[in-house]
């Protein structure tokens, strides 16, 4: 597999790759490896691969460079043409429903996709599809978000071939379905892609299957982890407006998206992380309260907009003034009307080190709804919780937000800690995540191919607080042997400003008459942090990192 | 032993306090738990306490007293009086050897003792010894640097019962031996605390007993751990001159010692940290190259200075200047002639909230020889090794410092690099120390007492880069119950300026069937860091933390 590690010179030839691979996996021998591992917290992992490894190689460099490249021009230039038809509406064809195309998602019961208002058979189509079988995972279903993520496909070519499979049209009324639901609180939600893996519906939170997320160094925001703990608001970017207040001054000074945009402008790259990545581990040890998120509820993106340090000195807050906190609103309201909300400590606010923004973009977009549109504080290296979305109010306080999040909510305890007995005071509010790494290829219970007497482990590290991933090292020997890992995707930037993960890999040698495999990984950052052994030892009630 | 714990409220009434303690103790029933452990690397110690725990807690807490307020008062009364003549040559007495004064170290060849050039048969005082055993510490050796620690002794009542005990003097060439020998680079090293447990002679490297150790949250002067790599320069603080040289410009600045006292003085609360403190623990997995160290190898002193942060921006050095790194070379020469050097990054030694000091106090009293005479670099947070003691040069680069302590030592790797795969280019040199803690009391192998079916467990526990301990969470029965210890003594700075250690302890309830007992502790810091489980997994061949 090592043939599909991303390469960087290969420019966007990527169904050649593809080919190449298959090729090669051909003459390989393949053996049982079952891949699993029980040290190490960060190695546990239970989601399953939704599509081939083979695939996610070459998919995952496609779209990294798709989403840095090529996007804004292939979506210009393909409004701009006119003769395409594909998937608008056609006469005198049946109408199907999104359940009856969904009963069609295998070759046993032919392969049906919408794609717009268009129905299509491609069962005949899939051994002819250059990306192979990761075309599969549209069967049933739309094919639009998947083209969004593969670009190639938006051309005439592939429109042209894909009108020669129409069978049908989609029933009128399920045309947009997922929108526009006014009794529900949750009617007004964004469409995801169905790639993410959810945690829960309403509110809405997903990951994205692991062994895709560590294809791209910057997570597409497409498949970047969604964690929502209310309804996502609906903002007009026209009417939107930030209020900041000063506690203890009569004053409340606002500005609108066009004003915090003419302000200078700052871009980062940083890794947001959820307190609970990674829980779903935890709970095999012992139940715990919380989503049950795997190790995809991380990402990397390059966030774009002012300078909260530029916006806190605007409005006249300075080192000296003995305020501690800044606290955010966000927008979204749950039922009694309180929003959500949590703070940092004014430190982090206000050093020009600590980077924290008011992002207006995330990898040179507006900020999709989900992750904050139109504004979210990005504070790097601080847990996912404090970077609130939809951001609508800044209050600098001598106190912490009182919010639930804040309060009561995203600390740690100790592992014989439990509800009866916790007090949630005694307990600092998380902040700065500790040093964690995952495995993300394989996955747990994968059959693994053995090249060269070697496998291929790969996966991500980081560090809170701005602190760089120094070392991985990798054993499947339970530690009487550790490789050290290859760093191949690390920002340049040093710590303590580093806020961006690592992405490894490591070809390991294994004896090839074993049956199973245990892979350990752990991580060490600068400040030569690294990971305990067990999530025995740093289970909580909570289940937090 | 619970009664023994630090209190300050009772003043300087510490003898009384000892006598209380000991008609509680012989009330207790003693079991045999012996105390070891084998997980959380933070937890064997290897050092044997010199004095028993009930006078330990006694001479920790008056010591502490006694540094912070009566020293100077103490010393200037006592050269003042001209009626002592405790320790003076007399007449007509018989001389003895230091190597004589040696045999008489028990009762049973009698106790003798030198004070000056006074040697004393104290035998028949041990029992009247209002400090109780104590004294036996001085038996066979000089009284001197326990008087010095206990400056209770002080006093003129004291010298007089002292005199009656005279039975001769010190042999005359034997007087303060241990200075002036110039054929010997290490002949002008200071005297050191005889509680100090060498770890190596030449040069000089010690640390306190771990019981001794935690019974001071500001670790006195004598008894802070010592790590030379070179001989103990001796300087003339009034010809001493700083030199500060910005690379790639034609000039040096200088600062006299009086100059840098001039400049506006900071004092910070911090603890030094060796990185190989308890190495003594890594090389049980395996033999690593490095000092034998305990648990000791870290103390923690307030340290007042100037901010390096003001003294590079009077000559010129700006944040946006480019240069990277800040060299800093000591006074202290090896056979070759080159110095002691290391370095940091430019970032913390601009930063203000970084608090690098040039520290010419430490504990309020101009800096000891050992740690430094006259100026100390002290970089909170950050490895010992760093904090260069006995700084002749400050160097503005766009590189780190060449030493040997720079590039090739202080540095982390694998549990499975070895002395034939090491490459020192390949791992960065230690710049913040990673969330460590101890188990102080009781220590490996010692009986412990059980009261009300508890037994008290106490340590320290700390974190570099400014992290502040949380949490420290201990077990008796590996890990299926953890006691939230008690966070008894930590500084109020809040991170990341909490330099400061954590002195903790925790009484837990024990199965008194039992004969033994392995205990483990873990801390976690603000960052929610905590400690990998065992050594064997953070082995490296250089013993590092």
């Amino acid at each position: 597999m090592i043939l599909f590690r991303k390469s960087y010179i290969r420019g966007i030839y990527i169904y050649k790759a593809v080919y190449n691979s298959t090729r090669v996996m051909s003459q390989r021998v393949e053996h049982d490896y079952n891949y699993s591992n029980s040290k190490f917290y960060t190695n546990k992992v239970v989601a399953k691969v939704l599509i081939g490894s083979v695939a996610t190689g070459a998919i995952g460099y496609y779209l990294f460079a798709k989403r840095n490249k090529y996007s804004v021009a292939a979506e210009a230039s393909l409004s701009e043409d006119e003769s395409i038809s594909a998937g608008k509406f056609k006469d005198g064809l049946p109408s199907f429903s999104l359940k009856e195309v969904g009963h069609h998602n295998s070759k046993d019961s032919n392969i049906w996709v919408t794609y717009k208002e268009g129905v299509y058979d491609i069962t005949d189509f899939v051994d002819k599809h250059p990306g192979g079988d990761q075309i599969l995972i549209a069967a049933g279903s739309s094919v639009e978000p998947f083209w969004l993520l593969y670009g190639v496909h938006e051309n005439k070519h592939v429109y042209k071939i894909l009108e020669t499979y129409r069978i049908g049209n989609l029933q009128k009324d399920e045309i947009g379905a997922l929108s526009d639901d006014m009794s529900d609180p949750y009617g007004k939600e964004p469409i995801r892609h169905p790639i993410l893996q959810p945690a829960s519906i309403k509110p809405f939170n997903a990951e994205c299957p692991p062994s895709l997320l560590i294809e791209n160094f910057i997570t597409p925001n497409e498949i970047f982890y969604v964690r929502n703990h209310l309804p996502v608001p609906v903002i007009d970017p026209a009417t939107y407006e930030l209020e900041v207040e000063i506690e203890g001054q009569n004053r409340t000074a606002t500005f609108t998206l066009n004003e915090l945009k003419k302000l200078p402008k700052c871009t980062i790259v940083a890794t947001i992380m959820c307190a609970g990545n990674r829980r779903g581990d935890m709970t095999k040890v012992k139940a715990v309260k919380g989503l049950n998120w795997g190790p995809g509820a991380v990402g990397t993106a390059t966030w774009t907009g002012v300078r909260l340090s530029d916006i806190l000195r605007t409005v006249g807050v300075n080192e000296d003034d003995g305020y501690k906190h800044v606290q955010f609103e966000g927008i979204d309201y749950d039922v009694t009307g309180k929003s959500y909300g949590a703070s940092i400590p004014i430190w982090k606010a206000l050093d020009k080190r600590g980077d924290a923004l008011l992002a207006y973009e995330m990898n040179g977009v507006p900020i999709p709804r989900d992750h904050g549109f139109p504004i979210r504080v990005i504070v790097p290296g601080v847990v996912g919780a404090r970077n609130v979305k939809w951001l609508g109010r800044i209050i600098v306080s001598e106190k912490e937000s009182e919010s639930h999040w804040q309060q009561n909510d995203y600390k740690g305890f100790s592992p014989s800690t439990d509800w009866d007995t916790v007090d949630f005071t005694k307990s600092p509010a998380i902040q700065e995540l500790p040093v964690i790494s995952a495995i993300c290829q394989p996955n747990e219970g994968d059959k693994v191919k053995v090249v060269d007497g070697c496998i291929l482990v790969r996966g991500y590290a980081w560090s809170g607080g701005g602190q760089k991933i120094v070392r991985v090292d990798v054993t499947v020997d339970a530690g009487k042997t550790w490789h050290v890992a290859n760093l191949d995707n690390q920002d340049t930037a040093e710590p303590p400003q580093h806020w961006a993960w690592t992405l490894w890999s490591v070809r390991i040698p294994v004896d090839e008459s074993a049956k199973n495999l245990e892979i350990w990984a752990k991580a060490v950052d600068s400040s030569y942090n690294t990971q305990p052994e067990s999530f025995e030892n740093i289970w909580n009630l909570r289940g937090c990192s």
